[in-house]
């Protein structure tokens, strides 16, 4: 199968799956459809739109060209057709559960996602101590993923969400790991520790390399930067 | 067990889940938490924050008091408890795209979404005209929605999303219905005919007979309407 995906150093939504199959050690292609900009004449949104009708990325492509887009269903995807990986949870309620945390992701989050989008090789910490005390909207957000996360981590004993393995809802929040460490916010002890289990997570350590090693600055994702070698404001 | 639901009249994400419960002859006790506003201060946020940490509903709570929320993890929920219902599709290509288009809607058509909000009982055709003709992005929405529905109506023949069996993509789908009727946005003839079997479906037709029955009108949630008795700008 092939994974299509976008720049690494700036597509949370292509990171989730990237890291679930990765983990899994499940075996994939990738391809990289480069961002460059969202409006009228996208390269990137022509590109996509030939494997999508979303034409974003991620999308996955079966040998068979069958095609599953979305970070969502592609976990649902991956753990249909790998039934021997606990993508999601065994146990039942901790599989509701962990697709309750998955899901209020996929569609909430604004103000996080807006104010601080996925940015791995920039050090971004004064604009977050900025943002903080700016911007209420983040701050809630915060308390929000401490809400979600401190009940999880406390059932389950960490140190992943729902216990020793890592599944689907962790790759979920990897990308959410990259924005609150490389914006420098901050999470109380055992959210914190759970940040650090998932930077220390081989399969998150891959995708930041290969973030690392990318240096394509994108204008449009970089709202903190002009060039890659000006310091964040 | 129990559904959470805020108002019938407008809330788009509790109509999934109870229109899916319903059409499977699901026995649950129905809790309506009724929307006052967003601001700080909200009845309704203290009300949901006290069954969710994301203070927002669908909330499924098992006779347990185990409780899912959002509405697609509800949708899997039930998938995982009644296995004798097909609430995704029973192959697999089908269910993955099902779930793939069911995704789409959950962090999607935010253009429909906001110009659009769900209003059950009011005719707000002349907005609709007016919007189509001024919003981009909400014509953006209707062709994204087209793509979307045409494929998968011509390859497993309607009259539903993935055949002849109404699915959790199908009540996913039931509250675009609502608005593309309501502010009488068109379609193209399978995607026009798709959204009429929506609206015959009896489990929807349910939920359609109890919102016009409700007669609650929220300001916060009436942006073309100042008041019940006064017609849509």
């Amino acid at each position: 199968m092939k994974l299509v995906i976008a720049n690494k150093n700036y597509s949370s939504w292509s990171m989730r799956p990237w890291v679930l199959l990765k983990h899994y050690g499940i075996a994939f292609e990738e391809e990289v459809i480069l961002f460059d900009h969202f409006q009228p004449g996208s390269q990137f949104s022509a590109q996509a739109g030939q494997i999508s009708p979303t034409a974003r990325v991620p999308v996955l492509v079966e040998d068979d060209g069958f095609t599953t887009w979305d970070s969502l269903a592609i976990a649902e995807r991956v753990a249909d057709l790998h039934p021997e990986h606990a993508v999601w949870p065994r146990e039942s309620k901790a599989r509701a559960r962990a697709r309750s945390l998955a899901a209020t992701m996929h569609s909430g989050f604004g103000d996080l996602r807006r104010l601080c989008p996925m940015n791995i090789d920039c050090d971004l910490r004064a604009v977050g101590q900025r943002l903080l005390a700016t911007e209420p909207g983040l701050r809630a957000d915060l308390a929000r993923l401490e809400a979600l996360w401190t009940p999880e981590l406390q059932a389950h004993g960490g140190p992943y969400l729902m216990g020793s393995a890592f599944g689907a809802v962790d790759a979920y929040f990897a990308p959410v790991a990259m924005r609150l460490t490389r914006y420098g916010l901050p999470l109380s002890g055992a959210c914190a520790a759970y940040v650090q289990t998932l930077e220390t997570t081989p399969a998150v350590q891959a995708w930041v390399a290969d973030a690392l090693a990318e240096k394509r600055f994108v204008p449009d994702d970089e709202p903190y930067r002009a060039s890659a070698d000006e310091p964040a404001r």
